[in-house]
């Protein structure tokens, strides 16, 4: 079995370091700069009690890699990437080969399903930050990070099992869930988050917001029929085995829509986050206002390049 | 009332030209030779017993437009152009201006709908031919096209009863209907068979391929629960208004697929037709051999810059 870890950002940059260091055959592939830094340098990695450099195999596009029928894709990229990963892993070659969509949201799964006939998700629960070109730093103890997987749109199989098993020989732990879909709508809700710190900062009063971008979010999950299992510090599991713990002379800057406008990286997720609230609430009926006002503040912030902190709450209040 | 076109190919042109023939206030976005050439010479259009030049405002960009209150936008790009477009008209500042979706297959008005609160869908019947920058063919007579249009995800308002009836003053036929989706459905099954023109070529003999990813598609449509209304020529109204006719001079090539691969457009729409078909079964456990090697073939044809007619029956049957 090799892994193959598409896109090395702050998920994929932190499991492609610690598979690599646990003895798994792990090929990434990268763009720009991280790319010219894991090739000259490695790859850096920095976690509670660790600090790494990991020499892997790194790859600028899928043609470059010879496929074999034993590899595992990981797909690391933001939403908003995945339509082209997912075209290039075609043109490349890969068929059926399990495809693992570790990403935010819940559109990626079925992007992937249109192209390839087997399809995972993952919920990732691991605090990482990607700001410095062949760098990353993860903040989960005493487990690095936990994850559930299994097959979209349901069930679960020996590839859930295989990736489980490599996750937790490399100090992550993996469950695999028969509905894996519904612990990730469980992290959806804690991802609407991310935009009140990307564009209040981290530690800012949020007031209200973030209870009233969840309420609407229930509502309209309800509304959905859409199963949801609780993720986050409302999950037990994750709780017992993973939180936010210091790496010393790293600060944590926010979550991955903050590190996105740190980064300069031209576009943010919150289409597929706040925005997955916004779409399912206008087929159904349920209004999203505070969610859809996050969501036209994602597109600003990218728009003008503004920094997390740069708006007041008064500010993105009368945006309301 | 001012329509602003998107995408000015065989069916944005068409119907640009013939609303701003009727004198509709006609805004077009188009790029490349087709921008050039309609600012330099207008956009020439070729109909059963028409032919005329319309000079028409015509910009690169949804930010040259000064959006008003009272624009409706027709969304005429192909779906891989969709997301790409939907994010431009948003930073151009369109907010809650009616959106119609006129392009094939039945994914676009769900991603207008993740921006967008107005969005309708639009069926398109109309025989319609982009291979010459600024230069359009319809074939369609005595109605230039046929088009059923509703809100999305379903009922119908004023926008829809207005754009219908500057349809219907332009020489086509505008029908509102309250379940849009299920024409686009039935259009749905119509398109399935443009990549056996793209890849066999016009008129080839297609064997049992076209009955075989029919049968897929109904039972998938079926397993979905998803109500489809035929369209095409199983419509009896589009049937009665409507029909292929020949116009001297000009001849059909074949549908959007195989003028995509003529047009050397470098993408062709098959993921979200047949694709489509292959995603749903996929969610719903109904094999689609076919139109999975379809769906692979569509994406050959681009990556090896084949012209329709380049395959043969006895190739693509020992693709399944």
């Amino acid at each position: 079995m090799r892994v193959v870890v598409y896109g090395l950002g702050a998920i994929g940059g932190s499991v492609a370091a610690l598979l690599a260091r646990s003895g798994v055959e792990v090929v990434a592939i990268a763009r720009g700069a991280m790319l010219e830094a894991v090739r000259a340098d490695g790859l850096w990695l920095k976690a509670p009690g660790l600090e790494v450099v990991e020499h892997l195999a790194c790859v600028g596009h899928p043609a470059e890699i010879d496929w074999r029928a034993d590899d595992m894709v990981l797909l690391c990229m933001k939403t908003q990437h995945t339509p082209g990963a997912l075209e290039d892993l075609r043109a490349a070659g890969v068929t059926d080969q399990p495809l693992f969509c570790l990403q935010n949201g819940v559109t990626n799964e079925d992007l992937a399903l249109r192209l390839f006939p087997n399809v995972h998700g993952v919920t990732v629960m691991m605090p990482a930050t990607y700001l410095h070109p062949g760098k990353v730093v993860c903040n989960g103890a005493p487990k690095f990070g936990v994850f559930d997987l299994g097959r979209y749109p349901r069930g679960a199989d020996a590839a859930d099992q295989a990736l489980a098993m490599v996750l937790d020989g490399a100090g992550m732990a993996g469950f695999v869930r028969e509905d894996v879909m519904a612990s990730k709508y469980g992290k959806l809700l804690v991802n609407l988050g991310n935009i009140l710190e990307a564009s209040l900062g981290r530690g800012a009063d949020f007031g209200d917001l973030s209870a009233r971008m969840k309420d609407e979010a229930e509502a309209v999950l309800r509304a959905a029929g859409i199963r949801v299992e609780r993720r986050g510090d409302a999950d037990p599991a994750k709780r017992a085995l993973m939180n936010g713990t210091e790496v010393a002379g790293e600060a944590r800057p926010g979550g991955s829509s903050a590190q996105s406008l740190l980064r300069g990286a031209g576009s943010i997720e919150t289409d597929w986050l706040n925005g997955e609230i916004v779409r399912l609430g206008r087929l159904h009926g349920v209004p999203v206002p505070v969610n859809a006002a996050m969501q036209a503040m994602g597109a600003r912030l990218v728009r003008e390049g503004l920094h997390p902190g740069a708006l007041t709450l008064e500010a993105v209040a009368a945006g309301l």
